[in-house]
């Protein structure tokens, strides 16, 4: 069966502005998933991975905030808890779009794990921020206590920085494989995964960590034999020249002049840098074609006249 | 395929006493988990259940402390990200304790959303409590603002209590079914599910309500052929008395005289109760046994030689 990834961006669940609410996360993930019900129509099978940027921010905030009455999570089980979250509001959404279709589907989350490689060199130079803004002291304490990495992010304050390692294997793969087969629309490495390594016994261990989710779906699509991802984001296509005079749209981009562009510093690291990275790398490796855009342009995108399609 | 369902209490997860750091509830989880390579290795299908109210109440405490900061969660969204981050806990066990053993098998976490009636009874008398105490003035101001339902408990404050309405279907059941027949360990209705309702539409939506763990889990013995269910909880069996002078532990317990000792309130309600009442409404509707103990006598109690078997 032919399959398509629908990868959701975390900036496309609680959009620049929104403070989050989950009336509006859902209504986000609904207009997301608002595809699910044609392409299954189409006879094309559907995975949903998404980002978790905001929504696990929020839940490392909270964790914070009650640290003094309840124990205090690592990283990795806020990602985990995120999945849940993040993977029932979309699989409810993607179950009531298809009822409203009238077509009968199985929608599911799993909870996914991802290994990571221990020697891995983000390790050594933790870059991603995540969780709230800290004062200098409080940094200096929490670098001291906890031995996190503390850095000064964009003059608002200090923030804890994490590694995002590279993916290696998506510990559930084979039964994502297997239901998307079965014709069982999967949400899956939700956040790029919970992030975990493998242990000299073959055991896995949870590691505080982000798996950028670009490139966790981009794994997932080589292992699950998916030629098309529609990556969803908050910004409607691939500019050259995005911050300048010259802005520019790409509708179609060759993956040849993607890496160009990329090496030219066209494409914003943590922005649309990754997601082009992640698009040169899935189809280097078998992939077909990306298509980046918004929610609300998807159905022009497919047609052409929208998004960027990279090939 | 034989199947069994190992039921996990949220008490067997986070122990009265224990504060509930992540590392604790690992233990926990793990030794929860010890069987699954031997039932297995038996040609047994195994489904996993599991509680979440140490874990759910962690979550809403979590989410009040922070709710000046980030926009605060409804309580089904908070049984959710619970679904994530203890199916996580416990799916990482069972693959550790699999690798262990040399027995390959995969392991995966469903999140579960469990149908309730709109016009359940349990919406007009809510009597779960959930979450953090309040003060009383604290309490009448969310009874206005939230119109939560609050009540005094046990003399140590108020508390918000919610419906706990029976399930009437665990909507993931047709997959879940599928992958435990395929000899896959599915965990699933985490905490009871996430309580949706269906509309006129047949859509879903999430509704703030706390799904009985073993209410949900004898649906779903029911629903995916499961004839055993090995319930594990922080008491090592059912007791006659159990509060009194005449405390008698039963090993075996016919599913008349559970009726009978039921009605004479032996088992106190909110513990051994409601646990006692899922097993009569399993057996009577064709299940064969249920187990009830603790992690730790889980091989004693299945040799005939602690816990309590109801048949």
């Amino acid at each position: 069966m032919e399959k398509v990834i629908l990868s959701i961006g975390g900036n496309a669940l609680i959009r620049r502005g929104e403070s989050g609410t989950i009336e509006a996360q859902f209504h986000n993930a609904e207009s997301a998933c608002g595809l699910v019900a044609s392409f299954l129509k189409g006879g094309s099978g559907v995975i949903i991975t998404h980002g978790n940027g905001p929504v696990v921010g929020n839940i490392v905030i909270r964790n914070e905030a009650a640290k003094g009455f309840v124990p205090p999570m690592p990283l990795y089980i806020s990602d985990a808890d995120s999945e849940g979250g993040l993977g029932f509001m979309i699989q409810q959404s993607v179950y009531n779009e298809l009822k409203r279709s009238g077509i009968s589907a199985e929608v599911v989350t799993l909870v996914t794990q991802v290994v990571v490689d221990r020697d891995d060199g983000a390790f050594s130079s933790p870059d991603k921020p995540v969780g709230p803004y800290y004062t200098s002291d409080e940094a200096e304490r929490l670098q001291q206590v906890k031995g996190w990495v503390m850095r000064e992010v964009s003059g608002q304050g200090m923030r804890r920085v994490v590694p995002s390692p590279a993916p290696r294997r998506i510990v559930e793969a084979p039964v994502i494989k297997k239901l998307s087969d079965d014709g069982v629309v999967v949400i899956a490495a939700g956040g790029g995964g919970v992030p975990v390594i493998e242990n000299k016994d073959k055991t896995l261990s949870g590691i505080d960590a982000v798996v950028d989710k670009d490139r966790a779906t981009t794994l997932l699509a080589k292992t699950t034999g998916v030629k098309s991802i529609l990556n969803l984001t908050a910004i409607d296509c691939v500019y050259l020249d995005f911050e300048g005079a010259g802005r520019r749209p790409l509708r179609e981009l060759r993956v040849e002049d993607a890496r160009k562009y990329l090496k030219r510093g066209e494409f914003a690291p943590g922005s649309m840098g990754p997601k082009v990275e992640a698009a040169i790398e899935f189809i280097e490796s078998g992939g077909v074609e990306v298509l980046i855009t918004t929610p609300a342009l998807m159905s022009e995108a497919l047609r052409g006249r929208a998004g960027t399609r990279i090939y």
